[in-house]
């Protein structure tokens, strides 16, 4: 097996209103099987996803937790009005935004911006993914996958890498339950998070700061479906033992 | 920028005294800065880190545990024998081995084994990456890096991806701190874990079960470097707020 990852080159600065897709199909051939792998930061330009913090009012709760963070407290507020919940407020800000995914301060980008513009991830990624994906398809006849990615920290290691925020025909989660290993023996249940790997593997090309490449093409993989959602990635209320932990925490 | 990805053929089942680094030669070329991805499984294989349950005693902590779990205490007594702290007893066994890397059962591995046969994780995965590594230059003249691997669950999200364990003339994490934005905005400290994004991408490859290639050559990167120990991704105790909260679980 074999996987041919690239950046798509000479990408412009991204404003509000450009067509990614328009974008991307100016610049490189696109084959069936494809998977569009694309910057979050850039979705949520062409969307128009930024804001800045003169527009926000700080509320008393900010206010506390931007004390104790050393943070701008209208930047915490922005941080409060996208979580469904905060996690730990003290070192990090770790919240699970209304989108059920759980990342430090709502995910919002305060870098690479400019005019004092913060960028939020987009409303919802998964639809995001599947306009741009929709628009490819149409451009060029392919059938194609599409995953807009971020990139996270980690629980109990250093660093981050790139993840995946919303998909289009693509699974994020390969189920191998069932099968058998080498010798006949039944897997466990074994659940890959395709989605994510790919996300990481598309960061290795994507750079940070001067080198940005916000668009990478993983080509020769089979795993584009009919349908797909990020939903299916998130851990339902009763599995989850680490948020479980973090909640003992804070009641201490 | 593009990365190659590929598996290597025809591996044969690996068996205790195999010598990896010529079982990889003898199937591939190999070129400068060539990433070498081995699942950890055929290194583990190879260096006779294999074990049986009725070689186990169990006392009486590991009696208790394997009775919530459902498991074998023996196998609870193997997990406990390689581990520095458990973090969470139920409803998985979650430890921070003596390596100093949290997984599920220390990583034991009981598929893919015959006889009875359990797989362990090698004592010193770095060191595994440096032996293979080394003969691999040596029988090539090639200047390379390795990256020993295995797949682990994560917080908050359902599935698993593949991960670094061991790594030879890589460091696992690239430090983008200092550097600028493209609007010229110094970025915050940026840890990209580059060798854990590597894992992933050769794990899209390597597949499970059935069609097993354990053995992933990444090609066309640039980071390789003199030096580097997985030791540099784990968090140290001060910093990690997940750990805090699952032993805060575990008193009360």
């Amino acid at each position: 097996m074999k996987m041919h990852a690239f950046t798509i080159e000479n990408i412009p600065l991204v404003k509000e209103g450009d067509d990614i897709a328009s974008i991307i199909c100016e610049r490189t051939d696109i084959e069936d099987n494809d998977i569009i792998v694309i910057a979050s930061t850039i979705v949520s330009k062409a969307e128009g996803r930024m804001f800045r913090l003169e527009d926000i009012i700080a509320g008393e709760n900010a206010e506390r937790i931007a004390a104790k963070l050393g943070l701008d407290p209208r930047f915490v507020q922005a941080v409060l009005n996208r979580s469904h919940e905060v996690l730990v407020e003290f070192p990090i800000l770790l919240v699970e935004t209304d989108n059920g995914h759980v990342c430090i301060k709502a995910g919002i980008d305060d870098s690479n911006v400019d005019n004092g513009y913060l960028i939020d991830l987009p409303t919802d990624p998964d639809r995001s993914a599947r306009k741009i994906g929709e628009s490819i398809e149409e451009r060029t006849g392919k059938n194609i996958s599409v995953i807009v990615t971020d990139t996270n920290g980690r629980a109990f290691k250093i660093g981050q890498t790139g993840i995946a925020v919303g998909v289009y025909q693509i699974h994020p989660i390969k189920n191998w339950k069932g099968q058998k290993d080498l010798f006949g023996n039944t897997l466990e249940i074994t659940e890959e998070a395709i989605a994510d790997e790919m996300a990481g593997a598309a960061n290795l090309l994507m750079g940070e700061g001067d080198g940005g490449y916000p668009v990478v093409i993983l080509r020769g993989l089979e795993f584009r479906s009919e349908d797909g959602s990020i939903k299916e990635m998130y851990r339902s209320e009763r599995e989850d033992i680490i948020k479980k932990g973090l909640r003992c925490l804070s009641k201490v």
